[in-house]
């Protein structure tokens, strides 16, 4: 692997609109899921790593499956697909979940999902048929969902219960970097059931990847808002091609150590990946 | 007035939740609303300007209001809250309003207002209500809901059936600066129907103010994104004082001509303000 640390690839499976699974399905699918995941992990282990995939309309099967997919198959953390039948994370019936996450040290990639039907509704309707599919998706809604859905397991005091858990979010944060300040100063005095100012939720339980936004401006902005010890690199391949991804950190204007930080310190340390693999 | 040319204030009649007015009564309404803000103009035209406030629930006549506001009483466009009956201004009823703005030659300032219930109840509920109505409001739920209308009047080719048409944005821009990178990737190949790329569209018909947020990060994406020739300064005024909001874009790094630009010279030319009022 290369100086840069980016040659390691995350593997993870992800879907545009998860259905919900149930429970007994879902139990035995998530395993199987993860067995292959590890079969491919362990055929290029200097490669490869993964997040575990959770049969969360179980939530009880869904710890136990990832303390073992992380003890047993030396997995990193889960990757969750926003909503679960259209709840939050912060819903109490997925603390057995979080408390999983926090104990074996691991966190939760909260990777976009479309928002629910009444939003694309009354939101992204009345324009042609594929302009509002990527329009409530990738191309907007994506974003404005993982971000609410980041923010109200901040206020609903999750990271109070929690207070080891980390989570990572893609796409810059997910819009929520360029308004934090506002966040803060509108949303601390309102949450006053909480113990922290608001900002410093996401300042201490958040990672931020880049997923292949390879644009200077918000990188730039996110550097400023959560520094360069809470950005991992990631490059979304194969949407996005090494190549071009290596270039834009190269070309990025950060110090040898800041550079080090985003291309592999931070991952290596928050994943505990081997820097020697 | 000062050099900086903050002093002069633009009046405009906003609401938090905009109820919709019958047609019957709304003609009048707005027309009394708009004769007392010429008034208190009238008392102070070194100081004051105005937007008009429209009758949408009556498109015709709103724009015959926004014509007689505009030709009779100087007002330099108008300031519209967000939906009107759950519908965006993209709405063919409403082309009369636009077309109007657009032979007069002012802009339309989209002011935030809450999202509809259905996503009120869909994403910000499920929280303590006092934490709801701000997470909906100007914590977050304000500046989605109206980066999603900017977005959609794009979207549905406004601008190609109005190519002289220009709109204002508060809040760096509602989100948009932050990701119109991805935007563009993303939506101009799904937007086959438009003729020019999404980006273009937000860069030739938006100006974007700061509505009193004043740190430093978004200002600056804001600035690499849209440039020097479209930011209009604002204040916000009674939320932020006119000398922090002086003292911002004092200490801001600009240059002399694009910090004159930004506090008086764009506004000076879009509303064809008087500079020796």
């Amino acid at each position: 692997m290369d100086s840069m640390g980016i040659d390691m690839q995350i593997l993870s499976y992800t879907a545009m609109a998860l259905p919900v699974i149930p429970p007994a399905e879902a139990v035995a699918l998530m395993r199987e899921v993860n067995d292959r995941l590890a079969a491919a992990i362990q055929a290029h282990p200097d490669r490869f790593a993964g997040f575990a995939t959770l049969p969360l309309t179980d939530p009880e099967a869904a710890a136990r499956e990832l303390e073992r997919t992380v003890s047993k198959l030396g997995f990193k953390g889960a990757m969750i697909n926003g909503r679960v039948g259209g709840l939050f994370l912060d819903d109490p019936r997925f603390r057995p979940v979080l408390e999983a996450a926090e104990a074996l040290e691991v966190p939760i990639y909260l990777h976009p999902a479309p928002p629910p039907e009444p939003v694309i509704a009354a939101c992204y309707a009345g324009l042609p048929p594929n302009v509002t599919t990527v329009f409530a998706t990738a191309g907007w809604g994506w974003h404005l969902e993982t971000g609410i859905h980041a923010l109200h397991l901040i206020l609903s005091g999750v990271f109070d219960r929690h207070p080891r858990l980390q989570m990572i979010l893609g796409h810059w944060g997910e819009m929520i970097p360029f308004y934090l300040a506002r966040i803060n100063q509108t949303l601390t005095p309102a949450a006053a059931h909480l113990q922290r100012p608001v900002a410093d939720y996401f300042l201490e339980h958040f990672y931020v990847t880049p997923s292949g936004l390879f644009t200077l401006p918000p990188f730039l902005l996110t550097l400023q808002i959560v520094g360069a010890d809470r950005i991992l690199y990631s490059v979304d391949y194969p949407y996005v091609q090494d190549r071009q991804a290596r270039a834009f950190l190269e070309q990025a204007p950060l110090s040898p150590a800041d550079r080090e930080k985003i291309a592999h310190g931070n991952a290596e340390r928050l994943l505990k990946l081997n820097p020697s693999a």
